[in-house]
């Protein structure tokens, strides 16, 4: 098992990712780690290390994608980056899947191009762990499609099924499409239609509000990229901002420092549904390969869990389920 | 001044309606209420507080219009329901405003309908407070409008403005339209059309995310109907979500009975900014009247707030002013 890993990619690289890639390594003797980016940068990091140099290998890749450069022209013209390299040799064999957590937009257009979509697949999807009251459920789409059509919202559902049940160990999830209302004639015209075709999959519990995402009414929330995206960021602030109420609150109480420090205790553990660095990045469903992109600002934790979901992908064969699914 | 009141809208009436239009009479020796819906439902009610009987009246509106109904064919065939008997004596101006918990649809149909959209208003949306780490801002469209142009998007900032400034205290308050990255050019086609428009208002301050609404990095959150809606009742359910959270992270602590205490203290005043109760609901922007609705769930303290919300309204001349600004 070969994961090639983004070492240009994230907020703090390559530290993160070489370190997380070297901790996944040393939990799972079957893994080898191939590191894509510029190899004096991979080189040095690695002498702050030590691992077994067997099952390590780099690949240099000069050129770097920046967070917040353009996807499509980043794509295009820097050919050399780690992206464009880690999904190339993932293409051709060299590895098994490929791990960044670098530009997200740069991530979907190089996997869906060099990759190519999965038989049956009309655009492939981001999907994202969502946190909820029943723990981490699936949003699907995170902002890969801004406007979908009935046909990709089944084709989402079933491969989000798919993954929830292999990865996620969810049996029999359910599927809901996030709407203004919970009756059937709810939403705009293509919203009805895509609730329409929905109801031909099993697993379809109707439409649900945005009040049914925490108490988790469904196993996985169907929505447009654009409603996805913007709930995936909103929902990502939301531990942050609490803290900051919390704080504010603590500051107004005349509360002892050992109190303070139980209710900070109290309040980790209750917000700990909310650390994405448990999941190991979104998984990109519908291209011909096992793409994993993971936040920015990823912790090596989060790396390390990136690499495991990539390797349950490949040993879930997930891939070869959803062609099965969708034709 | 004097308000209507829904007495046979929402989750709790007449109990919460009568209540809170009775607290409002007492605390505004100006006011006057008007309770619309069935007559023995409101009088019977009555006979359990005391009040200053000279400013009450009731009119008497014995058709009920449910919380689910249909909109469309309620406010068709309820000739004689409390909203659109409510809304009627608004428009014939037997009363200043028109204040309701009932069903939002049913309300906004009616309020277009019957009281009809101010000049320069192509459609007429409802706003919501939204709670941020600097207090509420507002959240437009909250779902009247579940797909909007651009010179919509223009017209609810510019409405959205006066009514930060006038009712909610802001000045010089900032526009920002949900979008899927901060780049002019991300988003849909309707999304990158409507940000063109809007960059000619004064106080825009371009595409905004999910992330940034908690920092309030905008005063007004400009979105369609779909987003707004399910980011609003997202929003709504994130205090009870969270209170279950904390509370089987307390289960799986051995704080003592008085550290749960202070720690319950501390998150009920750090999880006030969703105190929706304090905000005095929603306001219909556009419509020629003053028009507002509650959640279904509104308190007596909720239905209070929502009649001195109305006084505003009709003190700062709010409509006198969209339409100025507008023309």
């Amino acid at each position: 098992m070969i994961i090639a890993v983004d070492a240009a990619g994230g907020d703090y690289f390559p530290k993160n990712p070489v370190e997380g890639a070297l901790d996944a390594l040393s939990e799972d003797s079957n893994l080898q780690i191939l590191f894509v980016g510029p190899q004096d940068i991979i080189t040095n990091e690695l002498k702050n290390h030590s691992y077994d140099s067997d099952r390590v290998q780099i690949v240099d890749a000069p050129e770097i994608i920046g967070m917040e450069e353009s996807p499509a022209s980043a794509v295009k013209n820097k050919r050399n980056s780690s992206i464009t390299i880690g999904l190339s040799l993932h293409k051709a064999g060299k590895c098994d899947g490929f791990v960044s957590a670098g530009n997200t937009g740069a991530l979907l257009a190089a996997s869906t191009f060099i990759l190519g979509k999965l038989q049956g697949v009309s655009r492939p999807t981001i999907a994202s762990y969502y946190p909820t009251l029943k723990g981490f459920r699936l949003l699907v789409d995170a902002g890969a499609n801004l406007e979908i059509k009935p046909e990709m919202a089944v084709q989402f559902a079933k491969m989000g099924q798919i993954f929830c049940k292999h990865i996620m160990g969810i049996e029999q999830p359910k599927i809901g499409l996030l709407n203004v209302g919970e009756e059937d004639e709810k939403g705009t015209e293509i919203t009805k239609s895509i609730h329409a075709e929905l109801k031909k999959v099993e697993g379809f519990v109707g439409n649900i509000e945005g009040r049914d995402i925490f108490p988790a009414k469904a196993d996985i929330f169907i929505s447009d990229g654009m409603v996805g995206n913007i709930l995936l960021k909103f929902g990502e602030s939301i531990p942050d901002a609490l803290m900051k109420m919390v704080g504010s609150a603590i500051q107004k109480s005349d509360l002892e420092a050992n109190q303070i420090q139980s209710i900070q205790t109290v309040l980790k553990s209750a917000f700990s549904p909310f650390n994405y660095e448990r999941v190991g990045g979104l998984p990109f469903l519908g291209v011909n390969g096992v793409s994993i992109v993971g936040h920015g600002g990823s912790s090596a934790l989060a790396i390390k869990n990136m690499i495991k979901s990539a390797v349950s992908c490949i040993e879930s064969d997930i891939n070869g389920k959803i062609v099965a699914s969708l034709n």
